[in-house]
């Protein structure tokens, strides 16, 4: 019979991560831009105090225990007291993207059964939008002092956060409770059908919180400097707001500025080593520092998802400008990351493109995580970095089902990702195209990701997309749309030209279509259904 | 009411740490010497497929779960197979310490209820003494080959572990329960009374290993290789072979031979990057470095505790061969790592010696422990560095209550360390003393710890320790013992004038005793008790 251990019982919870940086490292700074443009400077410790009142505050407006609070805002500082305060007091902190369409807005708002909104002033004109058609919220907090905080018309309950949170005591006893209980809410972007609710635990996001801070992932430290630029409405931008004060490491919020100018002038001044964000902003960051011919002086190391990170940029990040490069792959449905890669040390005697190359994969899973890849009857593929199939999870910060789901998305226990993947033997995950952009062609997929990726490669483009279109003999068949960089002047035969020398001859696209830009959806991510809709007709 | 969350519900079995780093690091080499000599090397992948061996072996031997599992051993690949195939089948790993006295070894044999003990050949005359008094254990398995298996008079049932496991299959379906439940099992070395045995969960053993790969502990990375000199049979090696496999890193394992030279061989001929043991065997390996004029080609950092490392040694490691240490505290009672000390960015304009006097200090508590520091009317007192009070802990991997204990060891919920010791307002938690070590005097304290440190800042003493003997005016005063160094001339009045230069006036001992050497226990720690008993008589 097995037999008890006699440890502590004591619940994963999140509020004892921002008592753990209050108590260890109150002294280590989180910085944060305004809305309205200045920076904020302050403290773990003082942070602990504010999400405390934070905490009295929402006890003040009547809330209790499993109530959904929602946010529409970005990574700053009150943004973080609330990740802190809601979850902290045993309420829900549901983080709502203010990319979605408004009625999917008032959808999610609706379905979470939201309480309160906090709200960044950004977004007053979406709340005036929306106020109407959410009853249940009983108060719209602006994330700033009064000064700052806008009138909305029609809008009757706008409060300031600052007046709200200010005379409340910042003595909080943060109630203990099962570790399992929910502590954050995010849905998807539903490009088809309505947002489905992701309901995190504070087990999950601590334990995924604490893989976050490993060397083989983020490697957050006392010495180190974290700038999120993935989004705190998002997946809980990789649960680096949980990760850092984990880790005792100094935070920087950059707020609404994500232009290349303000990132670079956050990293510098404030000595940032980690920063995290998707490929765009990247690009957007170097393309300032090229301009104006800038160096880092403290970046060590960018983590980059959300979509893949062309080669050619990771080399100019490793190469050029001396930052290490993390590709890490997570969902809503995974809580934050599951798979990061870095380099083996026996990296050390390869050539930078053969670095880069594996850096252009999405990695190993961090320890909590399993992945499989398995074929359309479900059966497991080998590891050996050519077999493609479903990329399928397992593990702590994994969701089982959707909030209010009827029937659970897991198959065997494992969670469908929708990605198309392979592993290679040494457990490298590279993700090849989702399940429904991929294309089948006389029994062989195309990799529409791999086939962009190779189109971007082009120095006369600025974005590429790839979908299947129907074809009376190979069943699919590529179509190419392409976004020209300013004053480039390429032609359909020159790329087509272009990719032969890249990928397999069978893989060259059929048509090309110039466009003047992409359909971009809510989390950033090209729609291809958009382009389906207009384009996907038959190929003759 | 509290909403529940919607995440996978898996427990953190340590059979998940040895299958994660089999299928994400199934190429990270494990590198042994064996108990005879040679160095042994397989991967973690290999690894993994022995572990699961053993495991059929132990069901073939007709144990289950909830049994427990012996080890007086080395730190080698078989005991690390041992401490995966035990602890995953549901069964305890008990860690026995070779360097208790045979009757104490006898006493946690039977009190755990061992029914097989796996040994290395070096302890066979230990076994020889032990096995009739151990009726319970129905095998002695020894960590060789049958080659190396030596016969022991008067005990039949020798095993060889290879033989044992070689015939098995390395498939094994690692049973799913309670991560509460039982893994392993270490009793403290028991100075006064019979050990005490800590029943540790997988639990709180997963949860310090995932802490103790952050970058403010060990810090262990897929480009490291860590060498834990800490023995596996005491406080689990500081949990280091199940972090290194959580982290993707090499793991090498001494076996016996802790020698200057050994240690220092190993660490150059495996590229071993971090270390971690007690003090003595750091002062051993630098004095053969010094001996041979060597230096280090790829150590980077080490962690030391078990007592305290003085600012001399620390001082050597760092401005002489460029090695970080990090200061930690433990005990038996906390599974593993408690508190660990690290420099704060602002640290890089600090002088050499400010840097050494803060890591010669034990450093913050790891994220899943807190501390605070009580008098002794149980009052928490103020975190500034000077109040001095008995050291409490509470977290996810401290002990609840003895195993077979009679009653909880907790103040409310907190477990009393018996240390004296300071935390600063950074949070920075500094040992001072036993509490039965410490010096009362005049109504004050004083820590034998410091002054202790103090004395073997003389060139002239190898070894130093400091009891507080009963004087009829002061309550007690402090009695020096000293070992000189070779060849050193060292007598009373010089070190005490010496002493006067480093401590307060009224802490200067009362008198010195000069010895040939210290008594030792089987931690390796001076006995106090046992120089109390032949010294502690009255001050006149």
């Amino acid at each position: 019979m097995l037999q008890p251990g006699l440890m502590m019982n004591l619940p994963l919870l999140l509020s004892s991560v921002i008592e753990h940086a209050a108590a260890q490292y109150g002294e280590v700074e989180v910085v944060s831009r305004e809305t309205h443009g200045p920076l904020f400077r302050y403290t773990y410790a003082q942070c602990a105090a504010r999400a405390r009142k934070l905490a009295n505050a929402l006890s003040g407006l009547g809330l209790v225990a499993g109530d959904a609070v929602g946010s529409i805002a970005w990574n700053n500082h009150r943004h973080l007291e609330a990740y802190y305060a809601v979850s902290g007091s045993g309420m829900v902190m549901h983080t709502c993207n203010p990319r979605l369409q408004a009625q999917q807005l008032i959808y999610i708002i609706n379905h979470a059964e939201d309480r309160v909104i906090l709200f960044d002033a950004t977004f007053a004109p979406l709340v005036k939008g929306i106020a109407a058609h959410c009853p249940n919220v009983r108060a719209w907090v602006c994330l700033a002092d009064a000064g700052n905080t806008p009138t909305i018309d029609g809008v009757a309950n706008v409060l300031s956060y600052d007046e709200l949170v200010e005379p409340c005591s910042e003595v909080f006893a943060w109630p203990q409770f099962d570790e399992n209980t929910a502590a954050a809410l995010c849905y998807t972007s539903g490009t088809t059908g309505n947002p489905k609710g992701a309901m995190y635990s504070h087990r999950a996001i601590v334990l995924n919180a604490m893989s976050g801070c490993m060397p083989g992932l983020l490697s957050l430290s006392p010495s180190d400097a974290i700038l999120p630029v993935v989004p705190m409405f998002h997946i809980n931008a990789w649960c680096i707001p949980y990760a850092a004060p984990i880790g005792g490491t100094k935070l920087v919020l950059p707020g609404p500025k994500l232009d290349g100018q303000s990132i670079y002038e956050l990293m510098e001044s404030e000595g940032v080593t980690i920063s995290a964000g998707v490929p765009t902003i990247w690009q957007g960051l170097l393309a300032y520092m090229e301009q104006h011919g800038l160096r880092f002086s403290t970046m060590r190391r960018t983590g980059v998802g959300g979509s893949a990170m062309p080669q050619a940029l990771i080399a100019k990040f490793m190469d050029v400008y001396g930052v290490d490069v993390r590709h890490g792959w997570g969902m809503t449905e995974t809580t934050a990351i599951g798979t990061m890669g870095i380099l083996p040390p026996q990296s050390k005697t390869w050539t930078s493109e053969k670095k880069q190359a594996l850096l252009a994969k999405q990695g190993r899973s961090a320890f909590g995580v399993e992945i499989k890849v398995v074929n359309e009857a479900g059966d497991t593929l080998p590891r050996d970095g050519s077999s493609q199939g479903e990329l399928m999870v397992r593990g702590h910060w994994i969701i089982a089902s959707y909030y209010k789901g009827e029937k659970s998305p897991l198959i065997d226990g494992w969670f469908p990702t929708g990605d198309i993947a392979t592993i290679a033997p040494d457990g490298t995950m590279q993700i090849r195209d989702r399940t429904k952009d991929v294309i089948k062609t006389g029994g062989e997929w195309i990799s529409s990701i791999d086939l962009e990726s190779a189109a971007v490669g082009h120095p006369g483009v600025a974005m590429a997309a790839v979908i299947g279109v129907k074809h009376p003999k190979w069943d699919e068949r590529p179509l190419l749309f392409i976004v020209r960089k300013p004053g480039a002047t390429l032609e359909k035969e020159e790329i087509l030209k272009f990719l032969e020398t890249k990928v397999a001859k069978w893989w060259v696209p059929d048509d090309v279509v110039f466009l003047e830009s992409l359909p971009v959806g809510g989390t950033g991510k090209v729609q291809k259904g958009d382009l389906r809709k207009q384009y996907g007709g038959v190929f003759s």
